[in-house]
């Protein structure tokens, strides 16, 4: 088996370093930035050019998400009629979109697995980070059933949890539960990092909460600036509702609602139980 | 040795467990609502009641930061001239001003050790709670030197790294770097439950990012409410600026401006410097 992988980031190192324990699977790879760190790093075994694209089984896209639309376009034109190709990108609605019409769309399966840590680069890749994270497939009534059933085997190697999704309701939802999570946390980091100008060492105040709440602003920008512009509308929506909630404790305080504030973070606490299940 | 503490949550129950291992510290405790569970897990030796709190070397305040102002006068007025009195409060700007003019505000020293975890009362009490955390002590000039070197020692005891600082600048940065991560985190959580109500198993999407921003929305609404009430002022200030990074970042979205998006994350990121020294 040939898997080629383009983008050799935290997700697309991590995948060659998952995928490399399939008996007889060489792993090809590239990436504008990062293909001689990833070689020397042992992430893949030799140089994915162009003219190795026809003979790959599997292609997996792990570029920036603005990137995926026209390269996945460009692999869908070079692939055999059996290679599966997926991407691994956190928004889906602009790529289905771009691919609905190509000839191969049958081969593509839209996959988003729900794994990553604050750090990005191909020093960051490591073979566990998909283990028992869930994965969202989309709109897979637009893949060939053999495709979408040899991608399926392939999540259940890397012991992802795979559950199938509308790539507009993927989109929609996933603004909540990450992308607005990104942006609370940067602009949180912001806020402190801006009146730190003027009062030196008030990060020596700064606890284990405050690092945990911060904690996704060491993220990527070439990452997440993509990410944000791809998912605006979801993103807008969302957060405005943010803020919404924000002015609204706002005056609470303001009044001095006592009650209706602890009835608020009392309901809020219902949140600890789900987020249990998760981390 | 005496040690009293009122207030038998997760601040006064891990003092008394970090607390008896110094030797021969006998350790009495009250707490309106969590005494018999704290007696027995064990983490006091017997109740403390009124009329031993004048045998007491040793008071440690633990109760919400609203109550602090008038249990610290009945505290003074009761106390041995040698008794050291701490609070172990998140602002400390009232209870300064509540207790300044009293005969024995000499034996008060004004303390916030910046340690906690989202859990809270006795059951999540643990020993090693402070070890090497950051401690704050204010307006230690109010402070007989031979009190405060007591308190010192103990702050020692428990491995404490204690800086001073006035009370003013105390809530004025803490609502920067602890409050504000606060309301962020439950206003957070609050934006997917609502939407959670619509739209089941949202919950599923969400991964391991997510469960840390909104990990601080678990916290104790009869901790945090007078918090937030108490330190009204700073908080309202800090937490204007956040809704304002929150409209700048949504502007830049709505009008796509990818190249300032891109250079405030790379900006932001410098908070990973910070946070790999805290947590």
């Amino acid at each position: 088996m040939k898997t080629g992988i383009i983008g050799l980031g935290l997700i697309g190192g991590s995948m060659a370093l998952a995928l490399r324990n399939i008996p007889n699977n060489k792993i090809y790879g590239n990436d504008k930035y990062n293909f001689e760190k990833a070689l020397s790093l042992g992430l893949i075994s030799d140089k994915l050019t162009d003219e190795i694209i026809p003979e790959m089984d599997l292609i997996i896209l792990a570029t920036p998400v603005n990137t995926l639309p026209q390269l996945a376009l460009n692999i869908l034109d070079k692939i055999k009629p059996e290679t599966l190709v997926f991407d691994v990108g956190s928004t889906k609605h602009k790529l289905a979109k771009a691919i609905e019409n190509h000839t191969n769309r049958h081969n593509f399966v839209l996959a988003h697995p729900i794994a990553g840590t604050e750090y990005s680069g191909p020093e960051a890749a490591f073979p566990g980070l998909f283990t028992r994270k869930m994965n969202i497939v989309c709109d897979t009534e637009k893949t060939k059933p053999e495709i979408l059933q040899k991608a399926l085997k392939i999540f259940d190697t890397l012991q992802m949890k795979t559950i199938e999704m509308n790539s507009n309701e993927h989109d929609r939802h996933i603004a909540y539960v990450s992308h607005l999570s990104h942006i609370s946390s940067f602009m949180l980091g912001k806020t402190v990092l801006d009146l730190e100008k003027d009062e030196k060492n008030i990060f020596r105040m700064a606890g284990s909460g405050f690092a945990s709440t911060v904690r996704l602003a060491k993220s990527s920008p070439a990452t997440w600036t993509p990410i944000f512009l791809e998912n605006k509308e979801p993103i807008l929506q969302a957060l405005d509702e943010y803020l919404d909630n924000l002015n609204d404790f706002k005056a609470m305080l303001y009044r001095e609602n006592h009650q209706k504030i602890k009835e608020t973070l009392t309901q809020i606490n219902y949140i600890g139980k789900i987020i249990d299940d998760i981390s």
